[in-house]
């Protein structure tokens, strides 16, 4: 059985989605990234940038052990495990990793500061704050654009892709979204929120998940703790 | 011959060096991103997240033309075609993608925010600027770990995860680095940047380059333009 260690955040609920998505069984082990979990020497064996998610598999290549970190990297190994969610062409696999990329490197971490700067960070700082909600906007049109003219974000299948894509959306009100500007974009948001396996992917380790307003958890992530641990 | 839609920064050093790397023939068109040319349409068309690089390969899958945007995207096709600097074992492969979600997600979007809040944003915010420099320590930090242990990021092969990573690390100094704090990252930076085609690729579209220091391109850049655009 698959070991996930995770948290019920974006990242986290792409691959509780993935999993829940290809039916696979799995243990979810909470790592506390508010408590400071993701700095334990264990954890770090597995996954060195100090991140959840992070997945152990018993059953890995030649059938001996693997573990992985980065979303992206545990989403491609699951498509490959079960032949899921990636399409079969050669063509339709570059066009879903295009736009896996676009979410690792655009949507997961533009929308990551969008939240700090909006939400957590004890300085309001307009600048900042007009930056990363610019740059939401700007995210969030160049998928409305996409999804006008292709049914998922990589085309006419459902992919790893949408999943990667969906949990970051969830949080649109943080973002200072209006879906009203976003047609397509709320269209897919919905059909794919409806979806019984998503559902059930984003209630992974929900209830362990105190918001993050108290003061400690805000110093573990976002204050000097963070690099006087290395 | 595979056309490149591009500009000498970090992304497009990437694709430089592997097309240098692999000895593919291939030719450079400069998109402009200080002057708005990757909003025109005919880019857009290639790349809809309107950013360098792109490339155009007109001997894709079945000797179809295949287009691709995403640096992370593009390193993965030309690694396909070539079979280079991609391990061949499928453990291998892992280890690669989760070293190269790693720089697509993290060492990217991160020292990006660096570059900003350190060198090119119009006011100086102390807060913005600590939380990216901390970020850059800390990241720094996880690969100078991992290479105390490993020849190269992903392992003892030579791989796209450092083709992706070396071009970021040449900024260390805007990034507020002293390399002394990352003797083994150190190590590794100055052995690739001793590879002939990685000293190739860093050159190509270079002269372009004017420094971002002008106001019009910080507004095409950083301002509302980008946003009313759309
Ligand atoms: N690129 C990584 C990002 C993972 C990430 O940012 N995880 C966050 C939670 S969503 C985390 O563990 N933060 C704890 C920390 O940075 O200390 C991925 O996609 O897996
Ligand atoms: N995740 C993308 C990022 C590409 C990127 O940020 N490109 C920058 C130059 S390094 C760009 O084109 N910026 C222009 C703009 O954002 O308008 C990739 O790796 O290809």
């Amino acid at each position: 059985m698959i070991d996930v260690y995770s948290w019920a955040t974006p990242n986290g609920h792409k691959v509780h989605i993935m999993l829940a998505e290809c039916g696979l069984p799995y243990r979810a082990h909470p790592v506390n990234i508010g408590a400071g979990d993701q700095f334990k020497p264990e954890f770090l064996a597995i996954s060195p940038n100090n991140k959840i998610p992070a997945i152990v598999d018993p059953d890995g290549p030649d059938g001996e052990p693997i573990s992985l970190f980065e979303s992206g990297a545990i989403l491609l190994y699951l498509a490959g495990k079960t032949g899921r969610f990636l399409p079969s062409t050669v063509r339709g696999r570059y066009e879903t990793l295009e736009w896996l990329m676009f979410q690792m490197g655009g949507v997961g971490p533009m929308l990551g500061q969008a939240h700090h700067f909006r939400i957590y960070a004890p300085e309001k700082l307009p600048y900042a704050i007009d930056r990363y909600t610019n740059e939401a906007k700007r995210l969030y049109g160049v998928m409305d654009k996409r999804l006008a003219k292709s049914k998922y974000i990589a085309g006419n299948e459902y992919t790893i892709a949408d999943i990667a894509i969906f949990p970051w959306l969830r949080s649109w009100k943080n973002q200072g979204i209006d879906w009203a500007d976003y047609p397509h974009l709320k269209g897919w948001f919905d059909e794919i929120a409806a979806r019984p396996a998503v559902q059930r992917g984003v209630e992974v380790l929900a209830d362990l998940r105190k918001p993050l307003v108290d003061s400690q958890a805000r110093d573990v992530l976002f204050g000097k703790q963070q690099y006087e641990r290395r």
